[in-house]
């Protein structure tokens, strides 16, 4: 029955007629000696997945992620809001531009600043914000691993000093659940242990079940807390094992056996190759449960999107299309755009022909190229938001794919042109 | 008939018929020994002034000016767009939120970047930056004068070095008009030298008097050329004459001679007090013609704005909504906030109360103090927004107070609250 709730672990009954051998800890969780197994309470019921279509070419699926603030269709990319604010976008242009489903926030650039007695105070991070669309948040593990000289991790969890203060303080799966609780994102993240590539196995074991561990002290603590805003939040946990085979399956495995709503995949994109990382996902996507949506964090290029999709995976963040976008490149389909190069000077064509986000029409790459070099606020905004649409518009056309069986071809012939450099 | 002509330069035919006892220089100008008439070219003529309504208690005035690329109401606030762009706000943004009518472009920044090349390439700034509205472009005079140890002013011109790169330009009169004419702006400025406050009488002298030398060159220049877009631009000159009355009333009679489509008041706004500022406004507006726009560059505060409105100023640009803004501070009809003050950290009322633009009700001055002190460019985007409004609507709601005759009232009720800090 074990490896039963493992295989399946929407089958929440089961699972629970399982744990009921274990120890009751709250009416929201059962324990066993390494197992906590989320009941499927009223808070948690409402992120519910539903696959709608899935690609016979691939392990691509194409699905809807019900939660308090709406429905995400996926496979689905996340813009990263880290301070409350995804970088020179606000949640107006997020919605009626990029048309985002979900944004993400970062627990502990929130716990910093603006701290949680302003979060709550203000409703939680969607009444600070005005965003009103789903939100998910990570879980701090990977910012404080992060600030590598300024943190220590114990058993207790990772003291670290602030990087805007110094001022000292404790992350414990605990209290970032307690946290996250404050900030009300839809869906929350499990506190994890995030190792850098390439790392020692034996740091990556211990890496890894110190994950485990600390997962099962974030589902008690969860299950002992309730929401605060009186809609439903769910917790995400994370698999760990850096690029070792067996150590992921291992923690694929321990994750798949919590019955969580959705699971993650961390520790990639650290730094390995890409074929490593798509060698992982794949191995991991494999073990996770099917009918529960995949998010593989911080990933990344259009391509490794697209590629991650492929294997299974529905929902992505990373700070590239903005943070690159600051920079002055842009992601186009024929290939990415260098706006500081000077052979854009005087090139009088749209941003990008084939975009649809309302700056992609309406600026020429010469006036992108100016305003970049310029050093204007302005440049900064509308590459960030060509590049966000473009985001949102590739994993669009890759849910219409799978629906009607086109994916793989489509993936294969645009993958090559996305990685080339105009 | 020559003082007609000052005191009535509308009066065309005449100013035309007296200055035909000079030299005809071109088909658009005649010169006397020290005047330079602009003739009513069809370019020109698009560029004009309608007064609909005078405040029976103060100087100001409500009107229309009408221009190649649209009618602005007056009184006016112009957004500073220094580099091509107004910093932070887009023009979809200016147009719909700011509802600006016009916005100024500096001549000295884009002769350097992008380049007249570029510009002209482009079709204008207008094609360029896609801002289909009036523009006015300064004529880099208070740019070059403000490199202080980077430029040489002489009779021929001003030779300087780029900020930018250090390599050395010489803007003449001369150079300056061309420049003007690639850019496109529906109104061009005449190249000036502005004084620093205080000093030397004599030195005021000398520059005013090269300000009006140069002003003959340009209008020369200016009517020797043609607009390079198929549409009008009309050319303002500037009195000069820092904060002596002689000095000023000179300048404005000099200005007032040559019968130009509007007329501007520069060299204040410098650091002088306000009184001076106010005391010279009021003189010169005595001495240029009622029938025509007078352009108070560079000023100010919402207060400055509404005392010069009361002397009978119908145009102002200032970078004070933009550059405040970035600084966290706004302005409001009950004073300014300076949202850096700790004290707005959990205030979760509106930004703006009374504001009309989209951030005013949407967002709190909590989330404005987060997103300021994080540094966050979202921060400096809604701060500018919200006060760029506010200085369209104030100088709205001053074109209504002016036409229902209880502007006085209005602005010597508002003036106290404008200034008060929050």
């Amino acid at each position: 029955m074990v490896s039963d709730a493992k295989a399946d672990p929407t089958n929440n009954a089961e699972a629970i007629g399982l744990v009921n051998h274990g120890i009751t800890c709250s009416n929201h969780a059962f324990i066993t000696s390494a197992k906590v197994v989320q009941e499927p309470t009223p808070y948690l019921c409402s992120v519910q997945f539903e696959i709608q279509a899935k690609d016979p070419h691939s392990g691509a699926r194409a699905g809807l992620l019900h939660t308090a603030h709406g429905v995400v269709p996926t496979p689905i990319f996340m813009p990263v809001g880290t301070q409350g604010t995804v970088k020179a976008v606000g949640p107006d242009l997020l919605a009626s531009d990029t048309r985002a489903h979900i944004v993400l926030g970062n627990t502990y650039h929130l716990y910093l600043r603006p701290g949680i007695d302003v979060l709550e105070a203000a409703g939680g991070l969607h009444g600070f914000t005005t965003w009103n669309r789903p939100m998910l948040t990570d879980s701090g593990g990977f910012q404080v691993y992060s600030l590598e000289d300024r943190r220590k991790i114990r058993e207790e969890g990772v003291k670290f000093q602030s990087h805007i203060d110094g001022s000292t303080h404790l992350f414990s799966p605990e209290s970032v659940m307690d946290v996250q609780r404050s900030i009300g994102a839809d869906i929350a993240m499990a506190f994890d242990e995030c190792t850098s590539y390439p790392i020692e196995k034996k740091y990556a074991r211990e890496a890894m079940e110190r994950t485990h561990r600390w997962l099962d002290r974030c589902l008690i603590r969860w299950n002992e807390t309730e929401p605060k805003y009186g809609y439903a939040q769910a917790l995400f946990p994370i698999v760990q094992g850096s690029t070792f085979s067996d150590l992921r399956k291992e923690s694929a495995e321990y994750i798949a056996s919590k019955g969580a709503w959705g699971n993650a995949i961390g520790g990639l994109s650290v730094g390995e190759p890409h074929e490593e990382m798509y060698a992982m996902t794949a191995e991991v996507c494999a073990l996770l449960p099917n009918d529960r949506p995949r998010y593989l964090m911080g990933v990344g290029t259009p391509a490794n999107i697209l590629e991650s999709i492929a294997l299974g995976v529905d929902m992505f963040d990373c700070v590239m299309p903005t943070r690159n976008g600051r920079n002055g490149q842009i992601f186009t389909r024929q290939g990415t755009v260098n706006l500081r190069n000077a052979k854009w000077a005087r090139d009088f064509s749209p941003l990008d022909p084939d975009g649809d986000s309302a700056v992609d029409q309406r600026y020429t790459k010469a006036y992108l190229y100016h305003l970049i070099k310029a050093d204007e606020a302005l440049g900064r905004q509308i590459a960030s938001q060509h590049n966000l649409r473009f985001y949102l518009a590739l994993v669009e056309e890759a849910r219409t794919r799978i629906a009607d069986g086109s994916f793989r071809a489509w993936k294969d012939a645009l993958v090559p042109k996305l990685t080339q450099r105009l």
